[in-house]
């Protein structure tokens, strides 16, 4: 078995109505979920609130406390709903200032723009102070960055741009291998035997997924663990279980 | 302007580490969320949590207090990462029993399929002691719920089977209405006009969503309210400056 390494940790909270009014699918929890396994670093809660400077500021303090990173996404755009950079210096006890990079960066991007950098666009130059940058190629407006917190757009491909932007620049762990088995079962016809190969490797945990495909049952089962052979070497002896009970494994799942 | 009625809330607990590594794309927020709104319930905030049973419970008992209902998804199939009956029952400070009833439909289901009603499949009767079922056409496992809580599948279409039964049956308030207008305008070009139409309309908020589509920026302004006239008044006068601006308003959005 493995030494103990410390588990690297982040949370993030989603920061809009427009999601928990239904009306916009997010896509940001997968995304930074996937890249945050690709830095060693496990994502260990998501919270989605509304644009409320107080639930937000709450929520903020909360998980900054209680996990080595948190981000967040969504509300730093240029309009009046977007209050995410003033609510976390209200979490922060600090003023919001306006950055000077990021004003010139701004001033340089709407120069031969229609409107110019007009106030509502300077809002996006706004940080809690004390707050630094982060740059990303694929618009003006950066993210923004004060203590353990990462403040990120919500729009999915922004945010993307400004992950890339962070990408191997953060403490993690090893990344979170996971290894994957399909099978064409009902899980209630192997819930027994999987339990019985979690607990055959400890250090691993696994997860059973069930579906509905080409007029069949099946599901596929995920390994995951830190530690790549653990996790390899779980998911021969699940396959040579899964053989040895009747049913065909699939290594990838199905 | 109306009468201050109480507003019902909800929240929503996702549970399952399948979201939070990335590997599955939540489908429940957005479908619980539009489900409740048209119950007259807002959906207030949503957290989505590990398969941990202390970290289940403590979510389940802070959001059940905080709120009118809790729902939550995922964790009662059959397998060994199913445990979120066993953390709710903790969460409640009862046992957790068989249901009959829950019992006698999975016997009944189970009868002609290979395998039975194996102990696997006997988990999905499992439920808080006090509970009561949330039947659903789509399969013969039964929801659960015990006091405000509504324990759902994680699978997105037997969580909304689960819905459609509770349809109509929760107390609530007026459904939240909203009103779009679009426009082929930058979301920083009419910031200020936005904050000046949500000013005349106390009681509306209005949401600016920006998007780049066939080669030109634009976004959609969505204005909610429980009282669907003072929507509908402040979509006509938001279209008016709108256009008074220069920009083509488009009813219904781009």
């Amino acid at each position: 078995m493995s030494e103990q390494a410390k588990v690297w940790t982040a949370a993030l909270a989603v920061i809009g109505d427009e999601i928990l009014s239904g009306r916009t699918q997010d896509r940001n929890v997968a995304q930074v979920a996937t890249w945050l396994n690709e830095q060693g670093i496990r994502l260990a809660e998501v919270r989605i609130v509304p644009d409320d400077s107080g639930r937000i500021a709450e929520t903020v303090n909360e998980l900054r406390a209680r996990h080595d990173y948190l981000f967040t996404t969504g509300g730093i755009g240029p309009t009046h709903d977007d209050i995410t950079v003033d609510a976390i210096a209200a979490a922060f006890g600090v003023r919001v200032v306006v950055h000077p990079e990021a004003r010139a960066v701004l001033e340089e991007y709407y120069r031969d723009r229609p409107g110019g950098l007009n106030e509502a666009r300077l809002r996006m130059a706004r940080v809690p102070e004390g707050a630094e940058l982060i740059f990303n190629p694929s618009t003006a407006a950066p993210g923004v960055k004060i203590g353990n917190v990462y403040i990120l757009a919500g729009v999915p491909n922004i945010a993307a741009s400004m992950l890339q932007a962070l990408a191997g620049r953060l403490a993690g762990g090893r990344p979170m291998v996971s290894v994957t088995v399909g099978a064409r079962a009902a899980e209630s016809e192997v819930a027994q035997l999987l339990r019985e190969t979690e607990e055959a490797h400890p250090g691993v945990a696994i997860g059973s997924y069930p579906f509905f495909k080409d007029g069949g049952y099946g599901a596929n089962f995920v390994i995951r663990s830190e530690d790549g052979n653990l996790a390899r070497v779980t998911g021969e002896d699940l396959a040579e279980r899964l053989r040895a009970a009747g049913y065909e494994p699939v290594e990838g799942g199905i």
